[in-house]
């Protein structure tokens, strides 16, 4: 397999997150953490208007995960699922997808609601959240019996 | 800046669009065009459990984009915005997430609803789409005088 893109880091979350036992996870886990993503300076630009957005989709790195696995077990899970059907960190892609609210923007800096990664995990893209599949048409698959 | 990690592809996106003046786009446009996710084999056992999730995020490549620009106007807008707060394929990592349907699965192959992606699109991940913002929460910047 040929490499198809080479990723490279727009910035670094800063989260209160130093140790992956700190990240709330499991059954019915809210994400409310504050943090800050910080571009790097060539990629403020980018952020022109993001203001109005409410809500951004943050793609960031597994920075901190070897390896993949087709099957896994979810925190509290007994019966393994498959990896596109979990948000285990252990992907052939390692990378994740957090939604967060954006509460400010101060130059290249993002204050923004629900971080749920590591304090200075790269950062990929950042894109708005223009809309929202009703939560009453959702089916969750094996999430369902957990309260999500 | 040095490569994070190197992506691969994990299968290829069917679609009805083989250039991209076929895909609809601008103020409003709701994707509903059907097509397939196909995995390659060796990714198959990935999808276990995914039948039933309602929604999917699938993460692809603009791989038929060339470069990028922090600033640029979206179809329609004679205002640039920045990229992030764009859907734009000319983005500093070029990943694309389109959020689609499950309609049904055939061993590797997922047949969805909401394909926006070229025939032949490399794929980089597959993730349950497990929680909604509620709409009535949403603001959306420059896109919201678009009729979004």
């Amino acid at each position: 397999m040929t490499a198809l893109f080479t990723p490279i880091a727009i910035g670094h979350a800063r989260t209160p997150f130093r140790e992956l036992s700190e990240i709330p996870k499991g059954p019915g886990t809210q994400h409310v953490a504050t943090g800050t993503i910080e571009l790097l300076p060539e990629f403020e630009e980018g952020l022109t208007d993001i203001e109005g957005f409410s809500h951004l989709f943050i793609l960031w790195i597994f920075d901190r995960s070897e390896g993949w696995a087709l099957l896994g077990n979810p925190p509290g899970e007994i019966t393994p699922h498959g990896v596109f059907a979990t948000r285990s960190p252990y992907r052939p892609n390692p990378i994740a997808q957090t939604t967060v609210e954006l509460l400010g923007r101060d130059g290249a800096k993002l204050t923004v609601r629900g971080v749920d990664m590591l304090d200075g995990t790269p950062i990929l893209d950042i894109k708005p959240y223009s809309s929202s599949i009703p939560a009453e048409t959702l089916r969750l698959g094996w999430m369902e019996k957990r309260g999500r």
